[in-house]
């Protein structure tokens, strides 16, 4: 096994750095990098899902044990629905019944579940012990490689209870990619379509020439995918501190997204309403006479070639107008769009802001209705 | 009234300094407070209980509406009992139903426990929003204005699930202290006469000549505790930043203290035991040759004349061994105590740290039973 490549990563400011560790079999190797970067701990333990956990915690456990004794192993049933403040006391609980102390750490060895549940406990464990996050999906690797944030569902909605809790140390490892459905894949690539899309062409269209060998999970390709989107993104993160408000960029596709996902009672997964919602806004973009024409289709191609649709189904028009209301951007009832230039460039708003303002109906227009 | 005096206090390496604002009637201006050190909250919600609330957030919404809307009010039941994750939930989700946004703030109006609670509401209510301290009583004013800390307890032990999430602001205004039994205030200058047994005998004594005025919750002297103590307390915690260890010698009188209260199954209450646990504790220093003859003596009169115990009763003397065990300073099994070596100054170990390993014999041989 080679020594892992490290990209640093910032999650925001006033944090501090962390290493992005990629590598084939880099899961194998967590004892040298807990003793790198997070060499007060005396004690890791492993949170992962029923799913992943009975196919490398024993590898995990394995390398730690070269270094530090790994302590308790906790498993969470996988799925979506166990993102819950209740799951995270339990898992607490379990902590603490080890006796695991100050002076312990948290593995989050799964994928976005895991990664958002574990870090959400380790930022809050004793008022916060040091998180290594083992992401296993290729979404995983690239949303939780940057930002830090972590954190639990409520009844209300998605991620409004949590905390920014940077991990000490990501290790990125291709080979666990080939274990998952190869519908994961896609949705992780629809994200990292979307790094081309708002920051760099080449990008998307590498990733639209290569989508044979990444769908067949070959690691060099995806450590490619996962390298440069980690990159682009944490660009950008950094570079929110002084331009407050880039960041906005990364949001290209999701407020569309966000409204057919509720217009569709979440029957639509994340990843395939994302890849809808950015053929959308590149239609609205190009209706505006904001982003130059041919750039939706060039879009939809790159998706196509990774097999994720285009196209959104006709859903209910009132929840769609409902779920575009919901957005988190709407100021003064106008949902705000971030819209492209062309494949690789966002358009800037004459405001110097990075999204602008778009009436309901225009955007209603550009949908499966019309 | 008068404008109120403002100290700067920093929670902790990495974190920005923010103000402890001080002056009779302050409850009153929170409207100035927010505005000048919150001002991108839209919306504030206070977090209160059924015995303190009653009593002050009606004042203490007017004075927020002067500058922006104040939200929901959110009651909690009075006692320790409620520092729990089901409480913090629940409070959350009151927030969420109000529709509080990432815009909103937090008002904790209370003592020790709202503070605690509700700043950790705050801290991960949407990965963070400003908290503004407005402890109502003398321990909450001295402790939750400096060190950021806030959490719940769980069936397994105090504080064990937390965060760091330094205030916006603190307002102490001492005016409110009055409507509290003053067994709290006892409780609260046992606090306060700790910070005059480790780094100002001065003030030790300031505090034994003026506890007439003092148990007459007179705001004036009050005050003069409240900042004195601020005072004292962050720069330890400041400069703990640079003198690792340092923030130890705020544990002085603890570890006794903790091992009584555990043998006694936490009858005694908080503030008696530390008061107990330091004439203990001086008294094991005076045994040791560390501290000077006459010390342990000298600080049992300070607390006698705020009314606070200074003898022990007998507990259950293997219940108590067992407690000193649980302490988390515990090293090789031998406790480590802060030793002072007069009243005003801690005894430096020669190992460079604060405390010292005193045999567990050595310990039991100063208490009641001897």
């Amino acid at each position: 096994m080679t020594v892992p490549e490290e990209l640093r990563v910032r999650a925001g400011a006033g944090t501090r750095d962390y290493p992005v560790l990629l590598g084939a079999g880099a899961r194998l190797s967590l004892g040298g990098v807990t003793a790198d970067w997070a060499p007060s701990v005396r004690r890791w333990a492993v949170v992962t899902d029923d799913r992943v956990g009975p196919l490398y915690v024993e590898e995990v456990e394995a390398g730690i044990q070269a270094t530090v004794p790994s302590g308790p192993r906790v498993i969470i049933p996988e799925g979506e629905g166990e993102k819950t403040r209740a799951r995270w006391g339990w898992v607490t609980d379990r902590l603490l019944e080890s006796g695991l102390g100050r002076d312990g750490g948290i593995i989050a060895l799964g994928g976005g579940v895991v990664g958002d549940l574990a870090g959400f406990v380790g930022a809050t464990y004793m008022r916060g012990i040091p998180v290594v996050q083992v992401p296993t999906s290729l979404l995983a690797m690239i949303d939780a490689s940057v930002g830090g944030k972590t954190g639990v569902d409520t009844p209300a909605g998605k991620n409004l209870v949590g905390a920014f809790h940077p991990p000490a140390a990501v290790v990125v490892d291709p080979e666990v990619i080939g274990s998952l459905p190869v519908a994961q894949r896609r949705y992780g690539l629809a994200e990292a379509l979307k790094h081309g899309a708002i920051l760099d062409a080449a990008y998307g269209q590498e990733i639209a020439d290569s989508a044979p060998a990444l769908l067949a999970a070959e690691p060099g390709p995806l450590l490619r995918v996962v390298r440069r989107s980690v990159q682009l993104k944490s660009r950008v993160v950094s570079q929110d501190e002084k331009e407050a408000g880039l960041r906005e960029i990364l949001n290209f596709g999701h407020t569309v997204a966000h409204a057919l996902e509720h217009a569709s009672d979440y029957s639509i997964p994340h990843g395939a309403a994302v890849a809808m919602g950015m053929v959308w806004e590149a239609r609205i973009g190009e209706g505006e006479g904001v982003t130059r024409p041919g750039t939706s289709e060039r879009l939809a191609e790159w998706l196509a070639a990774v097999g994720l649709p285009t196209d959104p189904p006709v859903v209910d028009r009132e929840r769609f107008v409902k779920g575009l209301g919901r957005d988190k951007k709407v100021r003064s009832g106008m949902p705000r769009l971030v819209l492209l230039d062309r494949c690789g460039q966002v358009a800037p708003s004459s405001d110097g802001s990075w999204a602008r303002a778009v009436p309901v109906e225009r955007i209603v227009a550009r949908g499966p209705w019309s």
